[in-house]
């Protein structure tokens, strides 16, 4: 007999079919024992006569005949006939997977990720992220973006600092990506519009809720912009997008967080860092002293006013200081202590940064200088722009942390299949 | 006014539009001077009065009327009447890039990488690429995997051997990730189906033209099969699937190197290793030794038997010897000298490995033993195996392999936008 997916059960409503998946529960009541049985698609209550042996969490096929009852999650029950235990638990689960809470603390979680993972309400975490991905993708090329991968073994830090993961590549010295910027800014003198899903590694030794030392970047990069309100538009619409497929596609996911998305604005508001600071002092009474980025607090209250005032979960700062964005970060016309780069807030916290980048040779090279940037390994990046960049930017979004924000989760490592951090290299 | 995409540029027959692009290619004939034009849609010639300074590179922005010109490539021609430089190049270019072919010797041609990717049959090359990547994500998702991200950075190697790189994380050493195996099969326990489409590093000291040491490997794993031959069919139908979607959109690329793709077979011819043995010495006199692997010469000729026998370009080979595969390979029932291990090969390489993988503890305990395979370090991934794992298999397929042989190129290093080798870090 072909097996029937669970989610498709009604087709066989009177008749017999076969069933693959794992024991979710088991009760027994006296003469009878009822099986509840899950695979990707769905869960069914089965029920059988006393005597077998299945366990929870085994993994089993089933045959039966299947009825309608209403009373049953899924509106069917089948009447189990035939049963075979095709591998079984050989070790008592730690946990019980069967509740609707997992209630375990976040190491504990961590540490058990391989089972933890089996929960509905978790599986539920890694069902969006696979709509968010599907989602960019969709978005992106709707826009005519081009996928692109590049490499992430690098002869040279790409946003300098000191937070790069260093590699042994034979007799050579190389470093981990802690961004695909300059590959995807290259790219767009090739193709124009450029976007990339891959792996993005920072040696930051934060120990947050919002950080983890490697994560999926969602980035992008085009070309023949009029200025950096073209990307934000751009990035507007992708988000708008994206919320909308997740909502159609992901609610019973989110569902079992009380979660309903609120729509994405058709234009997100968007302020100056400088105005948002202003802002934040006169109706939260926080400060933030001038010269620098905005502290995680005033993000917060950043998105507090967005939510506020324009019923909105986003919120773009522009015009971050010079001092504070990597060198090839265009500067303002208006104010050269400040640039056309940008942030964007969900609720209250940063998910992508962005910006228009400097294309012109002459100015990329003498804000390096100013900065104190040097060239050494960067001389196939520079060189590009001796070619007639047109004028671009981009965004770098961490996909992790849309997930984190949008069910509202305590740390991003719980929107991550097997996170990183400083103390965590296993799972 | 708004910029018109050149490709859509019929829809200004007889109008005034704005294009935005960089000049491909100028021709000065007289008190005319032809240019052509290229955006990421397409190509078009304008004509100028002389003295105009645009020059081949240049990003530029033109303003001209629209006519119908049956002799002009894509039928159109503009009268130009306003031409912006946005941005100039301000160094020769080292090649002709509006010659048909590039012809540079691959070493140069990746040196100037940044370059060489701006000529059209090299953009074709990743048009084909991101054609790929999209035509996977839809057919995995039509199949019901789901997509996953797993870690690159690791505490333990997953494939053994040696051929990995070390990172140092924070205090720790840690290595890349040689494939998603270990965290793709935990994931079946989870999803039962998953796809991946990630980074994998290999520190092989290959320099050949089929192998790098930093690719994209399209990965999938899926559970409750019957046997090894469920994952051959999946992965049938997926590169159906895909090469459909490749030719139906990307035929104008593939005509750039003269390629129409043969249709996939609905049953790729599929032998055991020992059987294609014998027959490449029967059919070509090409001799393999009876307990290795087969060799690249081998897989070539079993690539020309399969095309000669079955008119296919691909062939499985199956039933792999035990002392070849991994210790989470199941072995053959009937013979334990084998195992349910195969290869796929596309023209008479191996674009894809794949098999039936150990699902039981006390199996999988006892193969690593038998291969001397330490369990340190692997303790999170042995565990899943107690929580009553289906039977399941999947693939790990090198993404740039299969473009390589479709477009029957030197080099994989000319499908990949910025390869890695032994000796190539930059660009």
């Amino acid at each position: 007999m072909e097996r029937t997916l669970i989610g498709q059960i009604s087709t066989c409503e009177g008749k017999s079919a076969l069933i693959k998946g794992r024991v979710f529960n088991r009760r027994d009541l006296g003469n009878i024992v009822f099986l509840i049985v899950q695979d990707y698609t769905g869960i069914i209550q089965t029920v059988y006569e006393k005597g077998i042996e299945a366990k929870v969490g085994d993994s089993v096929i089933l045959e039966g005949l299947v009825k309608k009852d209403e009373r049953a999650k899924g509106g069917y029950e089948m009447k189990g006939e035939k049963i075979e235990i095709v591998s079984s638990v050989i070790e008592d689960l730690p946990f019980d997977l069967s509740k609707n809470d997992i209630n375990l603390n976040l190491p504990t979680l961590l540490d058990y990720r391989t089972l933890s993972l089996r929960h509905p309400k978790i599986q539920a975490i890694f069902r969006l992220y696979d709509l968010l991905l599907k989602s960019y993708e969709l978005a992106m090329r709707e826009m005519d973006f081009i996928e692109i991968k590049t490499p992430k073994i690098l002869g040279a830090a790409t946003e300098g600092g000191a937070n790069f993961f260093k590699v042994k590549y034979f007799e050579k010295e190389a470093t981990l990506a802690q961004s695909p910027q300059m590959y995807k800014q290259i790219m767009v003198g090739v193709f124009e519009r450029v976007f990339e899903i891959g792996s993005v590694f920072r040696a930051e030794p934060h120990f947050t809720t919002r950080h983890v030392n490697e994560y999926i970047g969602l980035d992008a990069e085009f070309g023949f912009i009029t200025d950096y309100t073209d990307i934000i538009k751009a990035l507007n619409k992708i988000i708008k997008k994206m919320f909308a497929i997740i909502e159609e596609e992901g609610q019973q996911y989110l569902d079992m967080y009380e979660i309903k998305l609120d729509a994405v604005p058709d234009e997100i508001p968007c302020f100056k860092l400088s105005e948002i600071k202003k802002i934040i002092k006169e109706e939260y009474g926080h400060e933030v002293s001038e010269d620098t980025d905005i502290d995680p607090k005033g993000e917060e209250l950043a998105g507090k006013y967005a939510k506020e005032k324009f019923n909105s979960d986003f919120i773009f700062i522009t015009h971050y200081p010079w001092s504070q964005r990597p060198f090839y970060t265009m500067p303002s016309k208006e104010n050269t202590e400040e640039t056309y780069g940008f942030d964007l807030l969900y609720k209250g916290l940063e998910i992508a940064t962005g910006g228009q980048r400097i294309h012109k040779y002459d100015e990329l090279i003498s804000n390096m200088k100013k900065k104190g940037v040097k060239p050494d390994g960067l001389e196939f990046y520079l060189d590009t722009f001796k070619y007639a960049m047109p004028p671009h930017g981009g965004w770098g979004m961490g996909s992790e942390r849309i997930i984190k924000q949008m069910l509202n989760l305590e740390s991003i490592k719980e929107a991550i299949l097997f996170p990183r951090d400083v103390k965590r290299l296993i799972p």
